[in-house]
């Protein structure tokens, strides 16, 4: 491929990559959002997206210019196709974060109940596996993307634990069912965001070496609560 | 575009709308094993999967040999774009009858509760929003596609009844919490698969006008429950 391809496609790569700054800080807002009962940030989450759609929207754009201008074959088509995916994920995870702070905008109204579970913790993790699939994304690297794969176990573990923790206040505090059920909620929006990274990283391996992780995975998944 | 390219076309749409149907009768059974508790049946649905990741991946690679072999610009260029979305999107449509099927052997080993609510109705609407999406698809008609959309509120209407249902009969019975959580969220699954029937619709009028619908429909959205 020529010079000029290549720097389209690292100029399509730092637009991805951005997008990714975007959503990952919505992702941490809304965390925080959550911990402080903040509907101001709540809101500010849901404004910003709008930015997220448009981005989405022009990286579009720029992977069918990339395609009918070069006509990339072999490794560079499989490379502007996952892209396509992977921005496709990353609007859907800013759609998540936007999820969490309406959520949070609801449980502000009425007084907290606390399940003792550490969401900023979760969605550290979280941000994290998003960031290193983008890494993982940028640099090709294999042994990256392979390692958040693997820590989507621990998400779903938290998830779990979350619906443990919300069943039982449920017994204790029946009264409180909707608030909790919006606590049970919010961890699933972090799931989903946990697998849209995992969805990223494994598009990086198929990218590498065509091996179809994603449905050998399907198969050892665990059956959900 | 060439005689050649229009017919590799047209076997790709029919090998998507083949998808299409097999996933569609994945949500339709996984449905009826709710209904009527058939643990078996969810097995079915869950070993029958493989079929569905096999020709996802089958799909992903016909849409890269026809990228790389016609080099298509335009419109052609958007659809085989469109196909690697779409494609996508029905993988997870059946990812959902899986967790539907997952969740079934749980709640089948445990006494029933009837919330009064009809999921074989729900799944129909959702089967049928999916089954259109993928016809406008292959019509390119953009008014079935637009109607599509429109009937994800219905079934937004639907999730947040099932929500108050399983609120008020947690109140009655806290101690089947666990049971009432999983009906929950098997509304959230066929909610999920209406949203994917929706991305699919919104592609079609992506393609077909370049209409960002999606992101102007985010601004719309109501706030979830």
């Amino acid at each position: 491929m020529t010079v000029h391809f290549q720097r389209e496609l690292d100029s399509l790569k730092r637009k991805v990559l951005f997008l990714g700054a975007l959503v990952e800080k919505s992702v941490q807002l809304a965390a925080n959002a959550l911990e402080s009962r903040d509907t101001e940030m709540a809101d500010l989450i849901i404004a910003e997206d709008r930015k997220v759609d448009e981005l989405e929207v022009e990286v579009e754009e720029d992977c069918l210019k990339i395609l009918a201008l070069y006509q990339p074959v072999a490794i560079d088509l499989r490379i502007i196709s996952a892209i396509i995916k992977i921005n496709n994920d990353l609007e859907r995870v800013g759609d998540e974060a936007v999820n969490i702070a309406q959520r949070v905008n609801i449980m502000a109204r009425r007084p907290p109940v606390d399940i003792q579970f550490d969401y900023i913790l979760m969605a550290e993790k979280v941000e994290s596996m998003l960031k290193r699939s983008l890494d993982a994304m940028v640099n090709m690297d294999q042994d990256l993307a392979y390692k958040v794969c693997l820590e989507d176990d621990e998400i779903d573990d938290m998830n779990r634990r979350v619906y443990d923790k919300v069943k039982e206040a449920i017994g204790r505090q029946p009264e409180r069912v909707g608030y909790l059920i919006n606590l049970l909620l919010v961890a699933r929006h972090l799931e989903r965001i946990a697998d849209h990274a995992t969805n990223i990283a494994e598009d990086v391996i198929y990218v590498i070496d065509g091996v179809i992780l994603r449905h050998a995975e399907d198969e050892l998944k665990s059956t959900p609560d």
